[in-house]
């Protein structure tokens, strides 16, 4: 039987929430072991972290570059590292890793500037190196049937995109309370120029074209700050426009209460629609024209074998956000084995977003940003 | 006991489908009876609608001026008339009742061009008629119930709103296989500049400031026509500005496979939310921050006296879009009852729209359509 | 054209809630003119309820004996009369109005005791009349949809029924408060031996023997009475048993909190299933096995021609619990026009419940109260 | 910090489901390593299969006695087995594993037949080990929540409990394909005298009592089997009467055309009711009389500290059924580090279902089966 992928991990110390998230989503589907990590910049925090995780001690690294250099050289070293950092803590543990060889998955967005991720991208190009980045939605079955329905045809021609991803944490000025989630998220020192654009608009802008295969040309944005006294957008709402002609709307939002993680899609083609919703993510509607519409439910009757691919359990059962989460892991880990034992990937596992994906979404923030300061001009999204 | 309301009808035919609406809302509750009628330009089809409705044969008129002219003189004649014509249709007719000092009730958008409202706002003015403009959206209990929600305070101030109504039925050219309805909404010459922004975008405009209380300022807006020959926009996307500094979006579309009438409104303050959909009228989901959601029914625990003004029947009895269209029926009765009577309306009555409203209505359509002319450019909505 | 038909009402006087539901039932598609009633046992109340009513003075009756006598002999006389007093007064004006050659739509159950409903059914099979029992109900446009259904095979052999319909409103002792609707349904006196299953559990039955076409021929029930000091039950359950072989469950109750009117039929056969709830008329839930479930919605893509016929309006806008009780008036209308012009009636009119479904509602009663006094036995329901 | 538990697990071979979904719950919160296994009686299965799961080779086993032997005796022998095979093989492990000392995680029907889970139930006792029963319902932390609800008098006395579990699966005689988990759960030799009413209606009948706290005493009931040489019930209907004198319904039923896993439990109370669906866990309507429902979220506002034990990350992304799984193997976890630990256990972690829960559905499937004999004659419950 093939070994367990050797894990490490950047970041995810103890109160951190994204890294546990990973830890849970590398273990789901028992593909991997977590031996090493840089959990913490705090190094009594980093050693208590790695111990309750049960890495042994000599792999509980105080910092990254230690670690990189360390694992690179071990037989047993590990075979790709989690980064779980906060946005501007990125850039320079996955420059490291894969310039030691080790592949990357990374939390997303992949940087908080655009020219590093450029930088990054040229990296991971010359590396050869996998680079993985959670854009986790895209793990849920549903929402791989949905791209490949469009991509089938299904739809016909798309024309609107309808894409949201509402909360409501950020309603009050939760930064002043000392909560780290909101501390950071709200900084530009480590959120780069954007806040909610960049923490869950980009989320929703990668959905929007995992899903249509089409590329947005340009967007007109208007982000807004409504808390007083916070730096960045917390509301951010924009028209879309693709280049195949289509059409769409992007609304994101930390100030909308009633909104936990409410990110939906909707989308419209000539000849039928889908939505999807991932607080629901069990079930997709199919809206064929003139006929009833129809409830596609995950593992049940009219999931498909894309679908298939990134389930556990029968239908019926629900699986939810862990679950989608895994499947990047179990993807990433497919292609790990692929590389391990000469072979090509099952190629249903090539569908986890990239690096190509994480610079699309800084260009993405770049053009919501310059839009909103032009106005809510037209802004191209570079490519 | 107060008499019936005496109807007179301009439109609404044989085979017109507003006009049966119009008829069932004035009928619902017992205070108008239908005594004249101009129901079609067709003199034939005209005699026969009216027989049909048990009009008597004297006051079945061949056009709207003699029917005016006849009306007014009688010592029985009409206290109101109802323009159920299509858009192009609605100025003239308008113009002549007010002129005779008969009451009118107007089919939406108001006219067909802006300055025909404007001419027929001062005539209104002139005349001190009532002047109902039927956004029937705003007879639904709870959305009247939004509206007064809003304005006490429970939402705090107004952040973001969005609004939308998606419709698939024009995703084909239906226009071309001779259905009226299509026919005259996507003919310039009947419909003015705006084909769905008109037909359906005001609704959803007007529902946003009516249950806001809000003045948008401006839009940037992006019209489409996706459906190859047609003459008018079928898709509408803008972002909102208002005056107090919230924040929106509005879409609407009639070519989105799977919506029907899906108009729905959500609004966002710093303390709640609520959202409303058209197709689900009986409920109407309060979401104050911090607690969890609410499920507002009508005529059920938490329905309050504005919605229990425009409900009928018991709670767990849906009521629909009848009996929204009926409310603004029984709103202009009591205003009339009112004149009649010389004393004050109930005040839960004035809610009913009128020329201002198809005025802004005109004003938005202006703004959206010269806004996606500049490339979606921030367009003021004059006021 | 043909005139409207001459209705007399007996009870629904003012302050009384279903027979406000009965004449908006008439008044709807105008095929009605309301010429005549007895509105109440209190002769000023009813003078004045008829007043208000538009009813001139001459046929504002004390009685119903004297309107009975009085509409039978004028040329323009009642030709139909709705009878919408409480359960244990619809006996005597039904058989006078019968007597008296006047057709009769009756509020359920038919009568309040079973012995009563027999000598009535005898009048009715004598009189050769129209004799409708309005279980509303069964006037949604897609209840008719479904019974058609599973009449074509759309769902195979029918194996199971689950039909249930929960309230709330007397969890606590309302009746005691002086509400007179809670008095008189909680009186035995007025209401049978039956509370809640004679009010509401009649309508599940009933729902559930229509839309399946099957015969239940035994229950097993028990009936409660939760509420101290109530002499009739308010919540209802039991097992039955369908001479076809079907299994199915009823459950009635007015003592749960959160349900308003929430009845609601789930049929499952070999081949598919159907879903429907009163508070959500306008979709029924269609899910063929091996299929995904298909929505299907009043008025659009799915709905068949004997759901267009109890429809109004198009898709999107949703009817309600008026339009479906109108519907049984459409129906009836039909029925007499039909007998005046001496023409079959159009097949999809007689729909309308008759006196047969309220000879089988008491029996129904009957039996499960029976079943009940017996400790759940397996109790026959009579033929 | 505290080592992982030692888990080994007797059945579970490649191809079964529950045995994977018994792996994945224990691996999701990071405590156990499974160690050994018995995973299959073809030797050659349970070694492909230990190995796939990278067991050791020395703790590979051909069968369970012999993995009991060993694992009792080694310094690092397992704490716990998991036992996932078909219903008529738990008993003979279950025993042996206790008399060796080990713990155990039995899946349900705790046996196949009552005497066996009665001598189990004393060798439990005798032993003083822990022993689990994945009631894995129990698991979600809103069912946790409405239990507390319920306990803290949220609803006051509860009235009335409805509680269903309907499947379509079973609809055709897919025993008969070879399908394996058909075959077993169709036979009488594996599964015992039940089919439909122990493989899911005692998940039904298990939550109704964990949730409300109450005892069934009694049932009538309707077993059948509608799919034509099926040798088990595949729908099983009947009433409840619990010995606090509150009413209720069971459904459970594999032939229902539509339904997945749609375990429902309604809960009303003379205060308040409480409903909550598996397919959506993550939501939890609770209706108090006379106010508006609120629909409490996982997580999010309304959800208190018992449903915060029972989750693992914020609001708004979905937890499922994996995640309810797991929570029985941490709880279990917990258990077995305090006794490791020498302290008390966290409570919250002993809602875990043991073997009185275990017992007392196989009384509960003998009642529902003898009373089905017995025409649905109410039967008593033993305790």
């Amino acid at each position: 039987m093939t070994r367990r992928i050797r894990l490490g991990m950047v970041g995810g110390g103890q109160g951190a929430f994204i890294g546990a998230v990973h830890r849970i989503a590398a273990r789901l589907d028992d593909q991997y072991e977590l031996v090493a990590g840089a959990l913490s910049s705090d190094t009594a925090r980093a050693d208590a972290s790695a111990a309750a995780l049960h890495i042994e001690p000599g792999r509980r690294y105080a910092g990254f570059e230690e670690m990189a250099e360390r694992e690179a050289t071990r037989p047993d070293g590990i075979d790709v590292v989690a980064i779980v950092t906060p946005n501007h803590l990125h850039f320079a543990p996955a420059q490291t890793f894969l310039a030691r060889g080790i592949h990357v998955i990374c939390d997303k967005p992949v940087t908080h500037r655009l020219e590093d991720a450029l930088t990054l991208a040229s990296a991971v190009e010359r590396s050869r190196l996998i680079f993985a980045l959670t854009h986790n939605y895209t793990g849920y079955p549903l929402v791989r049937q949905a791209r490949d329905m469009v991509a089938s045809g299904a739809l016909g021609t798309i024309r609107v995109v309808q894409v949201e991803y509402p909360q409501d944490w950020l309603t009050n000025r939760l930064e002043e309370t000392g909560q780290k989630q909101a501390a950071w998220r709200t900084d530009p020192a480590r959120s780069g120029d954007a806040g909610c654009i960049g923490d869950i608009g980009t989320h929703a802008f990668h959905l929007a074209e995992f899903v249509t295969g089409l590329r947005c040309e340009s967007v007109a944005a208007e982000l807004t700050r409504f808390v007083k006294g916070r730096a960045l957008d917390d509301n951010a709402q924009m028209l879309l426009r693709f280049s195949s002609g289509a059409r769409g709307m992007l609304w994101s939002s930390q100030v909308a209460p009633g909104n936990e993680n409410a990110l939906r899609l909707r989308v419209y083609g000539e000849k039928a629609g889908l939505d999807w919703s991932q607080e629901q993510p069990n079930a997709l509607l199919f809206t064929p024209l003139g006929e009833p519409p129809q409830l596609i439910r995950r593992a049940g009757s009219g999931a498909n074998a894309v679908a298939a691919h990134a389930s556990r359990i029968p239908a019926g059962h629900p699986e939810g956000y862990l679950e989608a989460f895994a499947q990047i892991y179990r993807d990433v880990a497919e292609q790990i084995h692929a590389r391990l034992e000469t072979r090509e990937p099952d190629p249903a596992s090539l569908l986890v977003p990239g690096i190509a994906d994480g610079v699309r979404g800084m260009h993405f923030i770049a053009a919501a940003v310059a839009s909103s300061q032009a106005n809510a001009a037209w802004t191209a999204i570079e490519t």
